[in-house]
């Protein structure tokens, strides 16, 4: 780092924080954004910081948002009724991908981990739970991440959701599409034989 | 990306411009940055622009540098009769590592490309041969990559500078220390023959 101008080991230093980002990537980064022009550069810079200024969480479903309500909870078209509770901001998306849940949302910023110290008041389960009085509301899915730490936090969540006389659902394990019989690990084949459907 | 808050997209957007970042990378990178404080982001942010702002051509050697003449160019402790030509800012780094070459150093920024549209034009060679006038000077050495484009260079640069009466080198060629013979490419191995010494 020494052998670079100031400014030059400086943004080596900061690129080399990002995740998944080494000392040679961090190089590899620093001079490419040098080789672009000045306004591209800009652009990115200014990128990251109005990410950070421009958006908040919902107060409603806590999903990062623009404006407060988030356009989910503000969509009077979709279906009151189903919260579908995720840990991150990019599963809402992925699930907005699949173009079939209508539903409204719920992020709970993480899963539990009593390991790295995220029990549930670090989670926005408090929010979810204030929301849970809706009359409309018949049923909460919880797609939290089929991990250790995404079981304990639906389990935990149905605990809490179902003396509310509200349905607690879990999306399905199993074999992924386009996946191979021979090659599942043997908790998601158990869980793919006990998920089994009548044809 | 639709998906996103327009703030997110759009830092989403910006990342995937970086070489290696794809969405899914860029989806990663975005989210980390959002999880960092805002003074975390600002710092990156600023670093990519004070990378260009405070950064500039050295208007001897075209190093990057802070001030100029930058700092191999000021320094009277460098042997004044060595001037080591390489194509990028980070081969100065390299070769300043090995901690044995204390000559000077001139960047050409590129090589040759006629497929890329790089002719001598492009390159910093007309700022090489205004150097050469210097009393001091005895031996120019070559260190452009060991590539087609490195090879041309080289050769078009020992073309121009013999007829000045300058010695000019190339760094050899030949199995890197470490390497394993029966793994290296036909080239590199004749290359090894061809620069054989005597023990």
């Amino acid at each position: 780092m020494l052998y670079y101008a100031e400014p030059v080991s400086k943004l080596i230093e900061e690129l080399s924080k990002l995740p998944g980002v080494g000392p040679k990537t961090a190089q590899r980064l620093a001079f490419f954004l040098l080789r672009q022009s000045r306004s591209d550069a800009v652009a990115l810079a200014r990128a990251i910081v109005d990410a950070h200024d421009k958006t908040k969480y919902c107060s409603s479903c806590m999903n990062l948002t623009e404006r407060d309500p988030c356009r989910f909870c503000c969509d009077e078209q979709r279906d009151q009724s189903l919260i579908c509770v995720v840990e991150d901001p990019r599963d809402v998306v992925a699930i907005e991908k699949t173009r079939d849940y209508h539903g409204l949302y719920h992020v709970l910023h993480g899963s539990l981990s009593p390991m790295e110290g995220i029990g549930p008041e670090q989670l926005k389960i408090k929010e979810l739970m204030s929301r849970l009085s809706s009359p409309h509301l018949r049923e909460v899915i919880v797609a939290s991440n089929p991990t250790v730490e995404g079981e304990a936090t639906a389990a935990y969540l149905a605990r809490l959701i179902k003396p509310m006389g509200l349905k607690v659902t879990r999306i399905a394990h199993g074999l992924p599409v386009g996946g191979d019989l021979e090659y599942a690990d043997q908790v998601t084949l158990l869980r793919a034989l006990e998920g089994r459907r009548e044809l």
